[in-house]
């Protein structure tokens, strides 16, 4: 049988318009991909009859009714009060729970006071199902009444994507015999359209597995997807398809369920023994923070100056001042001393250089934001790219970061950089 | 009198969550500043049945209806067909409106042909108020029938913002006469929980103006919300409010109506002229990124230095390795000596330095994942914060370089650190 959701985000913060509701999203996601349809969601504000009312209406058009928020320690939280009495439920107090929570600030900054408010937290339906809150003091349930499954999730985006990760999805997979399972394909160097045109005809003559492509900061990712009785029959449904993906794309295909393409970057380095040092302008740390992102990288990332006042790259970095004067400091020349410059610095077997212009205005020299020279120093070769991005400030800069990450890979699998 | 509005959001891509509703906060946000009250939120699919249901639900419980999505030409755009009918309205074909169509592929799209199905746009209610499409083909309509009014924007979020703003909202405001005005209070280092404990009579007792605590990353922010018939009003309804939160609260609030601690950083050292360098361990270069997410940051953030592996630390830094061996590489000695080296290797008033571990593993010397250590160095004197963090690796760095913030912060007010 196939599940109906409801989606039902809960917190007057969404109806002021002062957060998005991403939670929604990122729950559709994950229940499309377990094969569960939702057909609506709503959002309500902190205010039980409204919810109250949301959930009459959810209850008559869905199996599944999931809450995201209004799970925390104040007086406006009132999603569990509310459910469980339109469910028939008491509310318990969970000894565990409330030991849980004290156990969180206890190890919590020494100027965080715990309130006696925070023991609210500790009260949950009768006979639920307990999801861990991985990343915050709200624990969030499940149970079921009356043929219909009731999930509280917690409503800020990071403690609600782990528990749905954790604890619903494995809670809503119990539910059904047919499973979903997908690769995802990490694409990095060519645009959503560009790969869907390449792709069309084949992902119109799929049924099962299915093929999608969305576009996420500068990458293009392509979701492949399969229903199965198991694991085993899903994967060899998909093997085929992924060659073919394969044979049509080819190297611009950084990796296959992978996580981020720093994350590949590091595992590269690790692999092929390669340390790694930064010289960043424009991008200002980013792509030091995204390597620094991933557990363990200090292994093989050693290290990185971000230049960004024009005076720093001479007096730290040695990049010729004569050569700042006579090219620019955004200039193929000083993005490629900059990488030479930093590899010696740190004494790494590569080194990368970013200068460029990220807006919202032009430099002096009159070059367009959105000039961006990305450089990789590796032992007497270099290269650089030079990149016109024609976006916003912020996403100037992730782009020309994952350039930078592309140029390591590229070099540390021999492909052309 | 008081409107309240339902949002309605139509779009399979929703519900399967390719896209967040960002619709849905843009016309929420502009709503609140209007003083209109918005109760739900709903979204439903390309599906005509279940947008009906939507509308006979909609129209029950407020007293406008906006829509955004299904005004395109492909086959599953069927907003206006469904609103008209669930009305009593006809559609008319609209001679203007086509002839604009063609206009905008003629001018803006010279490389697309256009087909047929585009003047499915041109029909439109009869009788409505047409809302032009300033940045795509699609125009919006605004009807009234049988006391309710009924609004359809365009989903894109550009197109819709736009409309939003140049139509939806100039309409909307002829049918009321009282405004929402509110100020946001941005607070760093206390919780949500206590944050509230310490309003909660206060917040209790208000009716007009309202106020709402909100947790976001390491932050607080409060919203302090007033409803009248002008801005000075509303203004001087909240002063005595913001002034006895400021009371409270005490300089743990970093800014009213200011944008981030990153922003208000920026602008302290530019107001006092001082100049910044940083030191990074742990936090790997999101303290840099923060402060260079700043357009204009570089005429006082000097730069960074991201010594992330131990012997970095000594060889670029000059941080002592006597020192890194007697006490550990995440020690509040080492934290301090990278403030101090980098201050003074970019010449610069202020120098940070972070170090710690941000885990999933304990380091060597056993300490535990969360231990970080935030250093401050200015003239001659120097500060350290010793953190333990309870949280994963990604909100250490974030709660981590919010603390350098901070401390920066209350440096260039005067205030204790």
């Amino acid at each position: 049988m196939t599940y109906t959701a409801e989606i039902i985000g809960v917190g007057t913060e969404l109806l002021l318009g002062n957060i998005t509701n991403t939670d929604a999203q990122d729950v559709s996601k994950a229940l499309s991909e377990i094969g569960v349809n939702v057909y609506f969601h709503t959002v309500v504000g902190d205010n039980p009859e409204r919810l109250k009312q949301a959930v009459a209406i959810a209850r008559g058009r869905a199996d599944i009714i999931i809450t995201t928020g209004g799970l925390g320690p104040t007086c406006d939280d009132l999603t569990k009060q509310t459910l469980a009495e339109a469910f028939g439920k008491q509310l318990v107090f969970s000894e565990d729970e409330a030991q849980k929570i004290c156990d969180f600030f206890q190890r919590r900054l020494h100027n965080m006071e715990m309130t006696e408010n925070n023991f609210q937290q500790a009260y949950l339906p009768e006979g639920c199902t307990i999801f861990d809150n991985g990343v915050g003091t709200a624990p969030g349930c499940a149970f079921e009444s009356e043929g219909k499954h009731v999930l509280m999730l917690p409503g800020p985006p990071r403690e609600c994507r782990d528990m749905l990760v954790k604890c619903a999805v494995p809670y809503l997979k119990n539910l059904s015999d047919q499973e979903i399972h997908s690769h995802n394909i990490h694409i990095f160097g060519m645009g959503e359209s560009a790969v869907e045109a390449r792709l069309r005809d084949m992902m119109n003559a799929m049924e099962n597995p299915t093929l999608a492509p969305y576009a996420k900061d500068s990458e293009v990712q392509l979701r492949l997807t399969a229903k199965a009785k198991s694991k085993a029959e899903a994967d060899s449904m998909m093997a085929p398809v992924l060659e073919k993906i394969q044979g049509i794309l080819g190297d611009i295909i950084y990796g296959i369920d992978t996580e981020t393409l720093e994350n590949t970057v590091v595992g590269l380095l690790k692999e092929n023994s390669k340390t790694l040092a930064t010289a960043e302008s424009c991008t200002g740390g980013l792509l030091s923070k995204r390597l620094t992102d991933i557990a363990g990288a200090s292994k093989v990332f050693i290290g990185g100056m971000v230049t960004y006042a024009t005076e720093s790259k001479t007096s730290l970095l040695g990049v010729d001042a004569g050569l700042i004067r006579e090219k620019g400091v955004a200039s193929r020349e000083v993005a490629e001393q900059m990488a030479i410059m930093v590899r010696r610095r740190f004494s790494t077997d590569l080194g990368v250089g970013i200068t460029g212009i990220t807006g919202p205005d032009s430099d002096e020299s009159g070059r367009e934001p959105g000039t961006v020279f990305v450089a990789l120093s590796a032992e007497d070769r270099l290269w650089c790219r030079s990149l016109s991005l024609p976006f916003d400030r912020g996403r100037v800069r992730t782009a020309a970061s994952s350039h930078a990450l592309d140029m390591i890979r590229r070099y540390l699998t021999g492909l052309e950089i």
